[in-house]
């Protein structure tokens, strides 16, 4: 049975971009890929909203994280770490692991950060010269309000550096880099952009360079400045995954041809409609519903429900894959992924499957709610 | 065209391999990748002769460098550095990045390190805590003989820590992680397993594990308690390159079934069958012939000749791809990759075509040399 993968990351690959995968290897070194690496670049920069360069590295979005760090930071340096969920402290504890002096805004889960509240807390470390901040935090749902957090924390610390974890939102979200004066941004292909897993991909601001040339945290694999020479000449230091590439060409080209707003007003209605079915069904949403995100939904578990063994149901009998929660939300919520190539149908699917298995363990729907008794 | 890629990685990737890759995704924290995970981690410990766990990371060789750099030392420590070309002194260059003190012991380029002669520089350093040594130098087409280094190392100091780059040669030659008493180990997918660049596998040793336990460099990313712990939960710490992951499972199921002594064999067959045409055409080796690698063979341009044109020609004029010569050896020699899915045609194809070229650009073919002409 194919599954319908709805988990927040790795994402379903369309078929064009699967055939890419297969396409034979080629010289990294050579004009071919050269020019890949060209093109892909500059859709990037497009879909990061930037005049900069975008750097690709082999690695998973957690290497982006420590890329980040130790391209900006050196030993001591003080930095506001404003974490909504798993992935908010794990970029906190990646800075205390590399020796940053790491003060931790911790918002309740399920939360958004408040942009007046980073705004205060940086107004009480004179010294802090960053803000590590999640724009989608993958294990809650939520979506912060990134424009008006740089807005206020660059209202208070002009020169402060804003390092942002972008992972699951950028391609699938607007983010506008320079516009909204971001340093340092990163993402990862298993997310919207409907890529395999593997490749990392991170842009530096102007302060951002400056910052990497400041810094002295020790680094090799993940330099910026190695990154950024090779990629003047076509190529990277050391070798591309670059079957990813072949996929990431195609995938970038059909998010071009559909247009980046096109992309976004697909985002949001497909997580309308996870949101519009969770309701009819009872559940209630894990997030605050005004910051609900585009692209991944937290539902709770039911009172009395067993999270676990709904979602094994769910593969087992319905082969639809969604994800439980993290941690301290282990077994309490579902998170169905919805970025990347997802339509509307999928989501009525993967909901319908939803349905049936609440009912199947004996969890009384509300009147009238049922998505499949309305013929949907 | 499709190119005949006769360079040292990426290497050409079987059928049924690139149709794995393009299989559809799925959950990297279900019960398939935990199977599939299973699988390749047994295969690979066949493969390293180790009774250790191989943990693998999303990253290239360089990646891997750096993993085993910080996961086994901390800043201060001394180690010796055996550098025989680019890769080992890109190693070297790591350990001081991280604040090691390194010594460098620089053996001329071409030439294979004496055993004896590092057993000398160890005993010359009491306070070195590792030992860092390539087994296979693929900038040079050198293999050194690391069963007689890492005894002679072994015998002099036997709580050294010997960390081995065996991104070029694990799976095509001969190495025995447990029995050589090697303590991290780390390779590629790019080279001898048949798959696309992304993935990084490495090993360590109980000394390894423990001096893990000891080493104070800053890590997340990289570090292989974690990635031990996930292991044995059948995940990895965070997102791995699943489409990798499904193109390695079956390349070395191929592996298994065509048996490992009988890779070792080929391998010495085509590289065998490699310089043998480029002695009848009159090229000389790079490497002295006693150390002269089975998965990469460097040739001297002939004098008066130009190696960029000669593997421009090859690449435009016969879809052949080779590597030229790097850093200071950049068109002065020619790099013919045979390692991973490579027969005796692959290289059969390349020589003549070589030869073909050779005589484009007017250089005289020794008397009764030609493959060619002795219809091969």
């Amino acid at each position: 049975m194919e599954e319908n993968l709805r988990i927040p990351g790795p994402t379903p690959i369309p078929p064009p971009v699967a055939a890419a995968l297969a396409r034979p290897m080629i010289n990294h070194r050579g004009p071919a890929f050269a020019e890949l690496l060209r093109r892909v670049t500059d859709h990037l920069r497009f879909f990061f909203q930037t005049d900069q360069p975008v750097l690709g590295f082999p690695a998973s979005g957690t290497g982006a994280m420590e890329a980040a760090v130790v391209n900006s930071f050196s030993p001591g340096d003080e930095v506001l770490a404003v974490t909504i969920g798993v992935f908010g402290n794990r970029l906190a504890k990646t800075a205390e692991l590399f020796g940053l002096r790491v003060t931790r805004m911790e918002v309740p889960w399920g939360q958004a950060a408040d942009p007046q509240a980073v705004a205060q807390r940086l107004a009480e470390l004179p010294n802090a010269r960053g803000v590590l901040v999640t724009h989608n935090e993958t294990s809650t749902g939520v979506t912060n309000d990134l424009r008006a957090i740089a807005q206020a924390a660059r209202a208070k610390r002009s020169d402060i550096l804003l390092i942002v974890d972008a992972v699951s939102s950028l391609g699938c979200v607007d983010l506008r880099m320079d516009e909204w004066d971001l340093d340092v941004v990163f993402t990862g292909s298993q997310k919207g952009w409907m890529v395999p897993p593997g490749l990392a991909m991170i842009a530096a601001s102007e302060r951002g360079w400056a910052a990497t040339a400041r810094a002295t945290l020790p680094r090799y694999y993940w330099d910026f400045r190695r990154a950024r020479a090779s990629l003047e000449k076509g190529q990277t230091p050391y070798t591309p995954p670059v079957s990813i590439y072949f996929g990431l060409d195609v995938a970038l080209q059909m998010m071009r041809d559909e247009g980046r707003e096109a992309i976004f007003a697909r985002h949001q209605a497909v997580a309308d409609l996870t949101r519009a079915r969770a309701r009819a069904l009872g559940l209630r949403l894990f997030a605050e519903l005004a910051h609900a995100s585009n692209t991944v939904t937290a539902l709770r578990v039911p009172e009395g429900g067993d999270g676990k063994a709904l979602t094994k149901a769910l593969r087992e009998r319905e082969g639809v894959v969604i994800a439980g929660g993290q941690e301290r939300l282990e077994g309490q919520i579902l998170r169905i992924g919805h970025l990347g190539y997802v339509h509307e149908a999928d989501i009525t699917a993967c909901m319908d499957a939803l349905e049936r298995q609440l009912v199947a363990v004996g969890y009384s729907l509300p009147v009238g709610s049922s998505g499949l008794a309305r013929g949907e």
